[in-house]
């Protein structure tokens, strides 16, 4: 195993990999770049909706938490990762992710409204 | 603002929420949980993505890492995230996000072949 970190193996410009290997990771990196094109725009279609949740709250004078939404959406992410053999640690760990995220926009609606309520996750 | 945490406003048992705004609550959570079950699936895919790659460099002695490829993904993603109005340094967040769970893939696999090459981001 080298521990080389030159780039001569992964499509740069030293021609001393196989034709067929360079194809064949070149192919799976289009994949991986594609997919984490679709990750970002459905994440921002996703803040949308908890921007329209927090404003809905803010407006109606709603409690921002609600607990069992978000253990339901929890156990549900974790329940669906299973089915597609993804580690439901890291599903749940993502959640989490986002949800901090989610927080600080509310945050920033709290600061312009006086009121960000919402639940963190939605 | 209430900072109350009961169920109350978000569907639950009591009935004194407007029924269109728990209607519309509602709407956005449907949305945002198809939104969600994309993303596990999607990031499903990305995992088998990235562990053909981490076995073809095993295979064939690739070096694991390749900073330029990391940074084009970064650049990449963040220009895509700053075209649908996401967060660019949250786009990067996440994406470094995932490649820590590649990471832990890769040490899997690094245990299983004796051999865990790939880029952490691929």
């Amino acid at each position: 195993m080298t521990t080389s970190n030159t780039n001569e193996a992964t499509g740069g410009a030293s021609g001393r990999v196989d034709p067929a290997v360079r194809a064949e990771l070149a192919r799976l990196r289009d994949s991986i770049d594609n997919i984490d094109a679709a990750v970002v725009h459905m994440l921002a279609e996703r803040f949308k909706c908890t921007q329209q949740v927090g404003h809905l709250k803010a407006a109606h004078q709603l409690p921002p938490a609600d607990p069992s939404r978000e253990a339901h959406q929890i156990a549900r992410l974790r329940r669906l990762a299973e089915n597609a053999k993804l580690d439901p640690a890291f599903a749940e760990k993502l959640l989490n992710f986002i949800i901090a995220e989610v927080i600080r926009h509310h945050e920033r609606i709290a600061d312009g409204a006086g009121n960000g309520a919402a639940d963190a996750g939605e």
